[in-house]
């Protein structure tokens, strides 16, 4: 059966293998020091268009989550997040587990707004109980969102403005930020990203790596000591080449965004084929994702066929149904999930 | 340069290698529900000779330390460990962040022994302030310690007695398991771990695969809802067939032995270079690290040649360096060395 | 200017002060070993109508829900709790900094269902990722709720029952208890209870107790070695029999509940004087808090008057105010309010 | 029989009790916002002879340990202490509870030196994997220390000295400051405590109050938030008059210092009977603490005449056995104890 459940059913771009291969009996220096992430580190900071920002990799989401929300907030902070924010859903507790609240806003689409961040301070620090309440101290999002929408530049803009007015540092989870850059409907660069974050992340395993993930940090209070934090939190690989390699392969020539931007082109089709069979969308998704509302008797039928995953409750009845395309998504595969969509009772 | 500072510095044994590629494009679930993660379980408990048995795996080993001590105490209990201990000294406070104390016990050679794992029990629960004291919950140790020396059958049969008598569950951190398990002096076999400890790792990353550790769990306590655990610490792995492929390749047909019982044999033989030179050892090491006193002209000359790391201060002005094989370690590079020490100052 | 703002304006109870006058040069072991903490437990088991329950006092509200559900929790555990809790609002992340969610089911009046309890339940192990999510570990409600509402027995059996069936130990916050349990509205016993919960406590602090909180614990499991848990979160009074005297004193002979009572008697008064006045009730409060929905006018006349407490904002431009008796507020000052509230604009 | 094992075994100075009462029935707002608290913070103030510092009331003294810790450090530091520091002992783990793991120092009397805060700090940055251990982030000593020492002024200036140097807080635990400053041996002054520290503590519970501890803040780092962090651990009492009065009474006119005075000069008192005895002291203690080592048969015949407290093992198979006055140790009881340690066997 082919899977279009998830985005990370394969393992790796072949060209990362080749070079996992090829360098696999040289020696190199532990934790993050050798050659592979010093150039890896040169070529993110390269393509984010700034050098005065620090490149660590780690090896995935949940503890680059942890690890950066840990290294910023003071012991009485919270993390302002999207109520759908993969923080605030789908971690077991691995924020609260840091001794932080995870503080969460209303969103139907994935997204917040630059206002409700504001209004989010605003009512913390207009309370007379102000102390008896957890402190707003940064705000997460992702992009693309975990619904699989964009923020527009000038949106992200007033976000970015909203928390520096503040002192919000503003974290971005990135585990799928090649789909979104490259999303026709995107108008903001990773130079954007890096200019408008506080800090960020580059997800790889989602988005060709076998694993791991580049987090850039841009603001020089959530820098210091961070390897220190790495550490602390399980997440310094022994064997830091093994990172530096996979982003180095991603990122020097444009590897990255090729594979995400094709990806996003099959999951269009995947799409259109069930908007031409008249299957109601669940939001508009620019990127990778794709959510469509069937019924139970469309479910039975695509589970003999495909594997996708169950989201949520529909309306009417039907069933929100993910399907994702990824990096290693084949021409073949997805033509023949749209004559199936067709021919789907 | 050559590298003997550690047992990380290469990437993986080439057959691991050759297995990722290989099965790269097929498609499996995530987070270690797949097939290999399956197999490698399966072979893990063949090789332990018991079926009531867990198997998880998880990506290095301060990671699988915060998991494992996390979900066996209660939030007023600590861990006894050996002063030596990884968990006491390396872990950047990584089991004081899950809000455990280290209880350490004085140790020469990086073992402890029954009769302190007792003496430590009794002391708790002689003091008429006992409940101002941090319980002593469960039992680290490592096999081979950090300095390389082993537990016997007698010593290591001893210590699980007094943990049972004492309902401590006993850790035991495998990181160089490998190692131990083949070396000459061992008398302990993987069967015996199983039995005698309550939990325990056979670690990868040192002993041949690119990254990943295999936690047994051997007490159904420390069992339940452990999948719960690892997500909350950040370590479950999202493409977890990756740490499948590595434990199925290094358990199918004996690998993991082989490649660390060569290891031994090419330590033994630095080992031996070092004694006929003259040159005093730091305590006696059975497996793949070796520890030498060298004087500071001695470390220089040596430092143009090979990489080796510094542990301590010695004797007489002297300094403790280790020397370490590792599956990668080559014939030719090992005679190299032979023959630099033979000509050191 | 008159405080209804709160019921913790006060002292203590004048026979407390007495008690703790005519002990105080009476020399007596420390940490809550003393014969006066010895009696408040005999006196407390007595009402509750169990022997086999275990009485700790504590100092205050928040180190209370602490200690109690930190003992009670696994890491990868949360505890459910109405929206409106006080762990889930007003302690600055205090159980979060235990490492614990706060799992919030949605409520009206300070109350959540049984029906709640098991959906929670029955949908998080429903997950297809449930691993991926906190696992729910107890429920924690208030009697009476922060809206001064109650459980009825019937309500609370089912909960009980719910909390039984999934093995989810029921806390009962009692910060109130005394109010709750004499209001005549209720339908509950303290035996009741103590039968009903798996711990709670019996909150001194807001009724007549100068400090002090007690909790009972009927589960064994919660119970051992609570002590340490207590030390652990800083709540061991070295001096415990200051909170022994206070409870003594409250128990020997139903004073905790006699002062409850009146004060229910002197919150209805001010009910039925807003009633009158035609101004709309936010909630049917049957215990000592009163919330109505007043004016800015009306809020600035009364302001100048009389000290209470802004709660939320209510319907049609009006702001929910609280007003509070205590044990200690005086039939002279409640009429002063009711000719206030008759004269208010 | 009379009680001489600690400094807690009554209530309070009876002038508090008079206090308690005389104002038990005025109304004041809650948590540390009223009247009392400001005013006993403006008479810590004067007393301190500076204004730009932040006075805050906690209960006990551990919660007051968890609170400063937790407000100094970030996550990846731990807080220098002696060995026989009290948050390394006798706490329960209440600091790693925080996530920071105490960095101890040997000691032989309770106190450490500057060089050894200097060694630790040089030690910890030149380790080549500096990152992997926790780094030192603020030191803590006692004053008295728990062995009852004290630090003389050029000691103390050393240390503050150095922690200024290596931006390391200085955090003194004060429970017995009283004792500590009001010693015949002493040259340090309240004013230059709050000179040389970042963050004390003016102990309250040993000293006279019935409860509580007075946090003085002298760095604006740590004060910022500061009543947050109280909040989070749960030290945020709702009737803080209570402690407001306790601190108002025993500042007013010197009253915290003439009963500490009277002690240190009763402990003096049972130390030169031990000593014209022929009894082996253990260390010399200036303070109201007095350590004194007896044989078996001597501790036999002194339990069944006077509580004292074992301590730990001495000499020669003797046991340290601890002594203590407080404000509430009567002449008549001194005398009767001198009168017994001659007559001892």
């Amino acid at each position: 059966m082919v899977f279009f459940q998830c985005d990370y059913a394969e393992g790796c771009h072949p060209r990362i293998l080749e070079k996992l291969t090829e360098s696999n009996l040289l020696q190199s220096v532990g934790y993050g020091l050798d050659e592979h992430c010093e150039n890896a580190r040169s070529l993110i900071k390269k393509a984010c268009g700034r050098e005065d920002i620090d490149v660590h990799f780690l090896v995935g989401g949940t503890q680059t989550n942890i690890t950066v929300i840990s290294a910023s907030l003071r012991p009485h902070q919270g993390v302002l997040s999207p109520e759908t924010g993969h923080i605030a859903c789908h971690e077991t507790g691995a924020i609260e587990a840091t001794g932080h609240k995870v503080l969460t806003l209303p969103s139907q689409d994935g997204k917040i707004t630059a206002e409700q961040i504001e209004t989010a301070w605003r009512d913390h620090w207009a309370s007379s109980v102000h102390e008896h309440l957890v402190q707003p101290g940064m705000v997460y999002i992702s992009f693309p969102t975990e619904n699989g929408t964009l923020y527009s530049k000038e949106e992200l803009t007033k976000i970015s403005e909203a928390c520096r007015r503040y002192k919000l540092p503003l974290f971005i989870d990135g585990a799928r930020l090649g789909y979104g850059l490259t999303s026709p409907e995107n108008d903001l660069t990773l130079p954007d990203i890096a200019r408008l974050a506080d800090v960020f992340y580059i997800g790889g395993t989602k988005c060709g790596a076998m694993i791991g993930e580049a987090v850039v940090i841009c603001h020089p209070d959530i820098a210091r000591d961070f390897r220190y934090v790495i550490k602390r939190h399980g997440g310094m690989l022994a064997k830091g080449r093994i990172l530096g390699i996979q982003f180095e392969e991603l990122f020097k020539d444009g590897l990255y965004f090729d594979i995400c931007r094709e990806a996003n082109h099959l999951a269009y089709r995947i799409r259109d084929a069930f908007i031409r069979k008249g299957i109601p969308l669940f939001g508009a998704s620019p990127t990778n994702q794709q959510f469509v509302q069937l019924t139970d008797e469309q479910i039975a039928w695509m589970d003999q066929r495909f594997l996708s995953e169950v989201w949520c409750a529909g309306e009417a009845g039907r069933t929100v149904i993910r399907f994702c395309t990824s990096w290693a998504t084949t021409e073949k595969n997805v033509a023949a999930l749209e004559k199936a969509i067709e021919e789907m009772p």
